[in-house]
């Protein structure tokens, strides 16, 4: 059923989106005054769910490239996710009968609303990370046989780049980072054109809903005097990413980070409140693994979210600092994202990690009541 | 008037056109090799005088891209160009009716060859730098308005990239550049697409011509026991070239060279045979400024080429070696390419320099009798 997503709606997706983004996917906040403003002038969005597409209508996802600590100094006139959409269907001969987000954590849960609000598209209720990765190769697109090319990249000046390296879909990533750093780091694209057909059995689906009632949670929560971190659990939970773990409860330490090859790269260092325990966060964009006193508790794809202790508001890598009280959670992803060839795209080998993939419910025990409780829950 | 151009042309025309890349423009040798071979299978490629070209034909230029150092390494497979000028075909939906160098030095006289005789097209005689430069905004076509883009890079895997920069050529240069380095370091080019009214008004003409001739002095002079020198005045002296100087006769005693940023950058120093004079040259792929016991002597975009001291074989930036003995000339250029407008592109100033273009034949008087013989020979 397709239903509208209006201004009223963004807050909520913009907190969701940042917890899904896992530390990385960029900021929503400046995407979502552009989404503001564009729904202003046009109106809501229409938002489609991914069982109802017609098989044979044509679905070309946009998105932002590049490392969140440019993107926080370079903000986009607005037109270009847009552009780059449009250089692709001039060169396929084809217009899009919508659009659709490539990764539903951080700002590219607002790029597609950008671009269906100012070009009159609807937006596929799916996405092709189900969380936010680094790069372009790692989508579920890509790892069940959609190719990413041609890829098309606009620039603020209205220039273009489009490459086209037809199945190699990591080549394609590492032209087009070597494009938008020579852009200065930030850059909008158009890719995975496909049909209704392959959405189906690419995406994952109804992240856009996801992120939407992540955020509702949260802030319902808060409105409520409950603890958020219950709520979050109740949420995910009603969904197929069922399981919500409490890795640490603890303080910012030290981090380090530096921002090299077009990415945002480091570690945060967190002591607990109540005992000697450390933990040590991997990012690269996103957190890629959490190690609580040398001990793996979850790594990627499995999300691994650091969010402040009392309002389980998320922090994004860039805004890690010292002296910041967190908790931090670990949320299983969906099978479809968890299956040999998809750990051959995404899992933790293809971030340079000599780690194995292990399911964050299977390190980690549900350990109280209210988890035991939600998990018990019908799921679905 | 057309001409043909075969396999016994082939000599000289490299021999030139390493003369003509003024210590860049990449080694024509294993480009020679893949129009030698295309030759063989498709024959002789017909050569179009710039004067008579249809108006309205479209003329589309072909190139190598990259460092000279990774070129002699990095051996193209043969149909990389003819790919990029296809791709550049597909995006305007029109045919070349001729394709034609962007640069005359350097393995860019044979890279149009090889489209033509593979491509069944015909090579317009004339080019774009006159000579070899670094950067693809340094042409004739962009000094008197022809857009580089759209630009097609294509590589071995028949991967391929688009870049629309409109009418900002120092961005496109930029872009592909960093393309460029993405595929290693190599890659085959299709730019600056125009009309055969484009081409009379924006191209150095005749330096297919040029290279051929100065291949052809040199080789000649050898065989009679001639100064090659000599023989080499007498050739650009029939030519919109003009005037040649000396500008050094001695030996090398130091090399400073590393490949950055795509480019092989460096200085030469070289030590006088007869006394205590010493000559540095400074290159970017090319020889960009003489300066002789402190004084400029000759700069960009005047050749500045340095010449094995008996044989004048031409030795390039990367070639360079302790202990060779040389002699540098300096060769005029054209007006075309002294014009303010194009001293704005490619002047000393566009390679960092601090320094004021002054043309070889004003600063080094002609110093003998041989000079000022063929000074005075009717030009043209």
């Amino acid at each position: 059923m397709s239903w509208q997503l209006g201004p009223g709606d963004l807050p909520a997706l913009a907190l969701g989106a940042t917890l899904l983004g896992t530390g990385g996917g960029g900021d929503p906040h400046i995407g979502r005054l552009l989404v503001e403003e564009a729904m202003r002038v046009h109106g809501p969005v229409t938002i489609l769910d991914p069982d109802e597409l017609d098989d044979d209508m044509l679905v070309i996802p946009t998105a932002q490239m590049g490392a969140p600590t440019v993107v926080l100094e370079r903000i986009p006139a607005g037109p270009e996710p847009l552009a780059a959409l449009r250089r692709l269907e001039a060169h396929r001969g084809q217009r899009a009968a919508a659009t659709m987000p490539i990764e539903c954590g951080g700002i590219n849960s607002m790029i597609p609303l950008l671009v269906g609000a100012t070009g009159g598209l609807p937006v596929v209720d799916a996405d092709g990370m189900g969380r936010a990765f680094p790069e372009l190769q790692m989508e579920t697109f890509s790892v069940y046989g959609v190719p990413g090319s041609p890829l098309a990249i606009a620039d603020e000046l209205g220039h273009t780049v489009l490459i086209d390296t037809e199945a190699d879909n990591r080549q394609m990533e590492w032209l087009a980072r070597g494009v938008t750093i020579r852009l200065g780091g930030v850059a909008y694209i158009a890719e995975y054109a496909m049909t209704g057909r392959q959405v189906k059995a690419t995406a994952v689906p109804r992240t856009l809903s996801l992120a939407l009632s992540v955020g509702r949670a949260i802030l319902q929560a808060r409105r409520d005097h409950r603890d958020p971190f219950d709520a979050l659990a109740e949420a995910f939970g009603r969904t197929i990413y069922t399981h919500v773990r409490e890795l640490f409860h603890g303080k910012v330490i030290d981090v380090e980070r530096r921002t090299t090859g077009g990415f945002a790269r480091g570690h945060a260092r967190l002591q607990a409140m109540t005992d000697s325990g450390e933990m040590d966060v991997t990012f690269q964009n996103e957190n890629l693994v959490a190690v609580r006193d040398g001990q793996q508790v979850a790594v990627v794809p499995d999300l691994i979210c650091i969010l402040e202790e009392d309002t389980a508001e998320p922090i994004t890598t860039e805004r890690l600092r010292y002296g910041q009280r967190v908790r931090v959670i670990g949320v299983s992803t969906p099978q479809l994202m968890r299956t040999v060839q998809a750990l051959d795209v995404f899992g933790p080998r293809c971030f340079g990690l000599d780690r194995e993939f292990v399911p964050v419910e299977q390190v980690n025990q549900a350990s109280d009541a209210t988890m035991e409780e939600w998990e018990q829950a019908p799921v679905g």
